[in-house]
């Protein structure tokens, strides 16, 4: 049972949830969940709302013309997504293998509707890991001489592959603002609970300060380093008796977990990031 | 800025979502929240939205009537709150006040919006607590010859004093099938993870069994004990090194947040009960 | 650096942990780690005591030999280990692959020393994902008729290839006290939040339930059916949005973590049962 | 049954738990707990070792010059404390009471032992809350102008009143390094994770980063502001539905615990804070 979502924002105005309830249901559309926020602070409503296009009366291909005439009525930036879509993952890797493997494996028991497509490393060392999934692996290094040529390689195969998410899955390199500009539909998992530790080092430095918490973040990638809006966290306790390899073993875990977790999020059209900083998000979970 | 909320639950069918917002939009309301949720497995839709009351058309004391055509035709069981009534509640203790010290400070910060009419005690211990807040206090004890008798007053003074909740606060005591069918909104405070641990002494049994994790939970009160519908869960890891004595001071203080969260979700009409056994709850937060 | 590690249970009485560290000392150890704990309810005193073999003035082969004269003196229960012994897992499977995947992947990044040397699995299904590690895999259907005669075969499998820990990694079989007789270092996990949802079904139990967290327990596998003692325990929260389905996808991720954190614990020989009933851990971290 | 607890950090060498632990047990001590940690990456001893005063050898005011040689010997820094000496605190604030109420009444339901002998305030709103339980306020308003004076006044209080402890319970002021030069045993909590959303206004720092989880912060205070020795943290799950307001709320339930813990931790003697820095603590739980 395939259904449409819409991911509505708009400038907040008296009876925005009833005109979009009544626009589905005038189309003959059962609503299965309709989530709607109000951030008063900057005066912007946000909704996702979920209906089944089994009865609905419009065909696929003819809803967003539909919808049209509504959103601009309502000053909306506005996304519809089918949920049997299949998305084309692209994961950039560098050695470490533990978000690659778990991303290809949650992929393969379906917690995730996705195709990876496609792996691209600036190490060798994965190959064989992407192979064993059947998954095509590029080798692209990259050097301070190389960074500008090698994204070009990278947004070409992107588009070659036709990708519709890249997944930063411990890929230890900045992606430039040439190459956001030209894909800005990425994923990173950053090895803190940011925004401490922002930046290089973070078990180290969380050692080194004793916290007694570490945590992982996972966000989308603006050409504000770690700064980019949240879609998920989560922490773990540590005491003095982990060392730095504890700290890191311990995160290992949380990386994964965030970071699948926030893919899925993503995929299930449930992530909405606004402001004029991009900084924040709504999680219709 | 006052708000009016409707709980609702109905057989679920198409349109449900647009014919509620309809409803309050075409009366002039603003919507600020509205969530909806549908549990497939017993074919029931339940809804909960939050319109102004500020440019409503209709005063307060029509809106239950004008809402009852729409009611019945969609076979809805529903309620109607206002956002500033102050709801007046008692509170049943024995002798531990970690969890009545907590609710009258949260009161009185305004954490929620209630007035905390009465306290009624099985034993003498806190009447001195009670009344350095100006609470009145009233003494009655309990044996298995007195019990009906002493609910009877219980019941006359909840009569007396108007109290639209009663919140047993370590009160340790079990209310009996007669007091329930005359007074049945009654949210406990149990001190444990439950299902594990029903019953008495549940940190001894915890500490004897070796859990790592022990939890608190906070329901409403059905006739079967312990099986009322759950409204709030929380736990703390625990290890070796924790006696009883330390399990049950780590309790005190799930116990306190557990039941404060519970108690706030219901005073901001958040929860909602459901199911022939009444065992679910959607917590709309 | 290989360590030696002796884990000590004994009546409590004054005087042992000096006793013990003398004993160390006085051969020339480094003692790198010592915890201890008293569990007064039972009068028994517990130790974990880890220190340097380089330096140590006796071969490994004479420690336990030296060690039996202060153990029979203070009538203590105990076991010796060395740090670089590599142990060796079988993992016993049915159908799903979480579990597997996971720990063969933690072995292979070293998270924990051991050779995952076989698995067996009363369905064909993961015979794949093992020899694509290079894992023998053994098919044993077991139904009631066969299930004595395939555990007399799973028991002479693990006599030929030496195995030092069976891991029910997800096993839907109950291993019958005949086979426990026979091995009894036997690591599980159950997916619930022991003693919650003991048996069957645990994720349809507690979405019937509506409890707003969920668990997992992994614990040595005793006769008393999911009565062994608990070393290790972890839990998600969940929501009224939460299906079955999702239940059981947040519970691999809890299943996982605390399947390999409780092998781990295991294997660096941090985990000390004891009690007549078997109950309780001490967990030395 | 009162107990001894030494707290020992020494260069790190062979023989030291066994030198300790001999001391205690020749003179006849029964040793209740003892844990050890060795920083590797300082090369640092720490222990905590806590013997019954019943059967020792040596009356209280013998036991620091008898143990003085062993120190000397192995160049070690300890304390040594008695379980039953009731610490003298002193509680700041300014016009939140959430934090003083809990302390008192942890401090009376004896969650821990301590006298609280003054409670110290830059505005007069929490002076009935302290009469309510008996202990004196005083009443110190700071400004620039005033400050260096006031906290000479603040200085002869903790003289007076024999203060062992000064708790911070959200004293919206800074403490100059002149008052910790004479008065250096302080703990203060901080709303936020540290070290992200350091300095002021961390709950809205926090909304605006959009981040999913808050934190507080329990440490004991040095002139390098929110960069003392981190004692306990502990965080919260937060969503786009929380407001500044429900995430200052929520961060009041961390505050409490979190400060409640730490404080707990320290009058216990469990606390061992290292490093030329004094940024790492060792936590003896």
């Amino acid at each position: 049972m395939a259904t449409a979502t819409l991911l509505i924002s708009a400038p907040d105005q008296r009876g925005l949830v009833a005109k979009i309830a009544d626009w589905v249901f005038g189309l003959g559309g059962n609503i299965l969940h309709a989530d709607q926020h109000t951030d008063s602070t900057v005066g912007l409503f946000l909704m996702r709302v979920e209906w089944e296009l089994d009865g609905f009366n419009l065909p696929r291909a003819e809803i967003s013309q539909a919808f049209t005439p509504l959103a601009e009525n309502i000053q909306a930036q506005w996304q519809l997504h089918f949920s049997d879509t299949v998305r084309r993952l692209a994961i950039f890797v560098t050695k470490q293998d533990h978000c690659l493997y778990d991303l290809v494996l949650r992929q393969r028991s379906r917690e995730f509707l996705a195709t990876i497509s496609l792996v691209i490393g600036n190490h060798p060392d994965l190959e064989a890991v992407a192979h064993s999934f059947g998954i095509n692996y590029h080798y692209l290094p990259i050097t301070a001489e190389t960074k500008a040529a090698q994204e070009l390689q990278q947004l070409a195969l992107l588009k070659q592959y036709q990708i519709d998410l890249v997944v930063l899955a411990k890929y230890m390199q900045v992606l430039s603002p040439d190459f956001l500009r030209n894909f800005h539909q990425v994923i990173n998992i950053h090895h803190s609970f940011l925004p401490a530790f922002a930046g290089a080092n973070p078990y180290h430095r969380a050692y080194q300060r004793g916290v007694k918490i570490i945590g992982a973040t996972a966000h989308y990638v603006t050409e504000d380093l770690d700064e980019g809006p949240i879609i998920e966290q989560d922490v773990i306790r540590v005491s003095h008796r982990d060392a730095v390899t504890d700290l890191i073993r311990k995160g290992k875990d949380l990386e994964r977990i965030v970071l699948a977790r926030a893919v899925r999020l993503h995929l299930e059209n449930r992530v909405l990031a606004y402001g004029k900083s991009g900084a924040r998000t709504v999680i219709f979970d």
